[in-house]
C-alpha cells in the first residue's frame, strides 16, 4: 500500500502543473489541494484491479491519477463555505482558507479539466475505443448522475429525517459513483474482460464504496478530530443523517462486515487475481482514520 | 444564424438531463442556466467552421453543445459572490440568485462533466484517434492553462494597474481559449484538415476571439443594463482594466475592426468555404449587444 501511495504522490507531483508556470497561485493552491496527503483509496483500488487485467502499472498510474484529481476537486468544492464550510482538511487548512474562496473554485474546476485531460492525452488503453469508454466511465461517475448529484442530494438532506435507502441512494452517487470508476478504469488499462467481469468487478466496488461510507459514519462519530485529520462530529453537528443516526454504530459496523463479505463474494471468478482487492476490502473495513 | 441558435436550443433541451430526473433540483437548475437564451457565439462559430470540412450536422451540434455547456459553466461559476457577484445575466437573475449558491456551484461542476460526457458519447468523427484529440482540444482549453487559468489572472488583475499584453495575454485564456476550441471542434467533426488549415482557423478563431473581447469592454462601457441583458459599466465599477480603460473607446473599435481583418486573412485559403466564417467575424464587431 505505502508503494502505491508514494508511487501516486510522485505521479501528481509530476502531472499536476509546475507552481513556477502561470498562472502561479492558481497552480500552488491546485498542488496544495492534490499533493501530501489523502489515503489514496481510489488509487489503490486502481491498482489493485489492475491486476485482474495484467495491466501495466504506468498506464494504471494516469487513469489514478485522473481519479485522484477529480476526487481532490470533490473535497476542495466541498470544504466551502456555501457547501460544508469546513477548515482542516488532511490535517492542513482547507484551500480557500490558506488561499481564499475564488481561488479555490478555481483550483476544483482546473482539477477536474486535469483529469479529463489525463485520460485523453496518454494512451491506456490498446485501442482507442476503451479509452473512450474511459473518458465515458469518468464523465458520468463525476456528473449529475454521479458525484455531483451525490452532493446535491447530500444538500437536500440536511436537516431532514431520510429513510435508509435514501441514504444509500445518496452515498451510491456522491462516494460510490467515483469509487466504481477507480475499479472499472484500472482494470481497463489491461487486456480486455468479459462484460461479466466487469460486471463482477462492478459490484465488488458498489459493496467496497457503500463500506467504506459506513466506515466513514463510524469514525467521525468515535473519533477525534486529531486522528481523522479533518473535523470529527461534523455530521451529528449538522444534523446530518448517517449510518450511525440510522442503525446506531455497532449495527453500523455489523453491516460494513457483511458490505465487506458480499463484495469479496463477486471477486471468486478471479481467483488469486483477486487477491489484492480481498485485501482492500478488509483494510477499508478496518481502518481506524 | 436563427436557424444555428433553434438549432442548438433543441439540441441542448434534450442533452441535459430531464428535469423529472432526480436530483430534480440540481437538474431544474442546470437547464436554467444553460437554455434560453445567449448569443450561441460559440455553436455558431462551430457550425461556421464545418463548412470548411463538409461536417455532418449532427455531428456539429453535439460537438457545439459540449463547447456551449462549457461556456454555460464558467458563467455560471463566475456570477458567485467569491468571483464577479453579479445578480444578473441574459436578463434573468444569475442562477445562483435564483436557486442557491450551493445549487449553482454544482451546477458548473456538472455542467463541466456533461461537456466531456457528449463528446466521449456520441460518435463525432470517422476514426476514435480524432475524437480524442477533440477531447484533448476541450480539456486543454477549460483548464489551468485555458479559461479558468484566464479566470485566475482576471481575478489577479481587478484594481491593479496591467500592460496591453497582459490584458491580451489573460483574455487569450478566459475567452480566447473556448472559442478557438469551438472552431477547432467544428471543423474536426468532418474530413481529416492538413495541419496548416488547422493552424490558419486556429489563427481566424484567436483573431477572433479578441475582437469579441475588445466590443464586449466597449459595450460594458458605453451601454446600459437592459440593452446589455447583464449589469453594464461593471468593469469601470470594479476598476477592471479593458481595452477602453487602456485604449479609449475610438482607438479599441479600430482595434476589433484590425483583429476582424486579421482573421478574415486567415481564410484565404478556403475560399468559398469560409464564407460563413467571414460573416461571423462581421458580426462579432458589429453587434450592438
Amino acid at each position: 500500500m505505502q508503494q502505491v501511495q508514494s508511487r501516486m504522490e510522485a505521479a501528481l507531483d509530476r502531472l499536476l502543473p509546475a507552481a513556477e508556470l502561470a498562472p502561479y497561485r492558481l497552480h500552488e493552491a491546485m498542488r496544495y489541494a492534490a499533493l501530501g496527503g489523502g489515503k489514496r483509496v481510489r488509487p489503490l483500488l486502481a491498482f489493485a484491479a489492475a491486476e485482474v487485467s495484467d495491466a501495466d502499472a504506468g498506464r494504471v498510474e494516469i487513469a489514478a491519477a485522473a481519479v485522484e484529481l477529480m476526487h481532490a476537486y470533490s473535497l476542495v468544492h466541498d470544504d466551502l463555505p456555501c457547501m460544508d464550510d469546513d477548515t482542516l482538511r488532511r490535517g492542513k487548512p482547507t484551500c480557500h482558507v490558506e488561499f481564499d474562496e475564488a481561488t479555490a473554485m478555481l483550483v476544483g474546476d482546473s482539477l477536474q479539466s486535469l483529469a479529463f485531460q489525463l485520460l485523453a492525452e496518454h494512451p491506456l488503453a490498446d485501442d482507442c475505443a476503451t479509452q473512450l469508454g474511459m473518458l465515458r466511465t469518468l464523465a458520468a461517475a463525476s456528473g449529475s448522475r454521479g458525484m455531483a448529484g451525490g452532493q446535491a442530494i447530500d444538500l437536500a438532506a440536511v436537516g431532514r429525517s431520510i429513510t435508509l435507502p435514501e441514504l444509500e441512494f445518496m452515498h451510491i452517487h456522491k462516494t460510490g459513483a467515483l469509487i466504481r470508476a477507480s475499479v472499472v478504469l484500472g482494470a481497463l488499462c489491461g487486456r480486455a474482460l468479459a462484460a461479466r467481469e466487469i460486471a463482477q468487478l462492478d459490484h465488488y466496488a458498489k459493496c467496497v464504496g457503500l463500506a467504506f461510507q459506513v466506515v466513514d459514519d463510524v469514525l467521525d462519530a468515535e473519533s477525534s478530530t486529531a486522528t481523522l485529520g479533518k473535523t470529527a462530529g461534523k455530521d451529528a453537528d449538522q444534523n446530518k443523517p448517517t449510518y450511525v443516526s440510522l442503525l446506531g454504530a455497532a449495527r453500523a459496523r455489523e453491516f460494513a462486515l457483511e458490505l465487506r463479505d458480499d463484495a469479496i463474494g463477486a471477486l471468486e471468478a478471479f481467483g488469486g487475481r483477486g487477491l489484492r482487492l480481498r485485501e482492500l476490502a478488509d483494510f477499508i473495513v478496518a481502518r481506524q482514520f
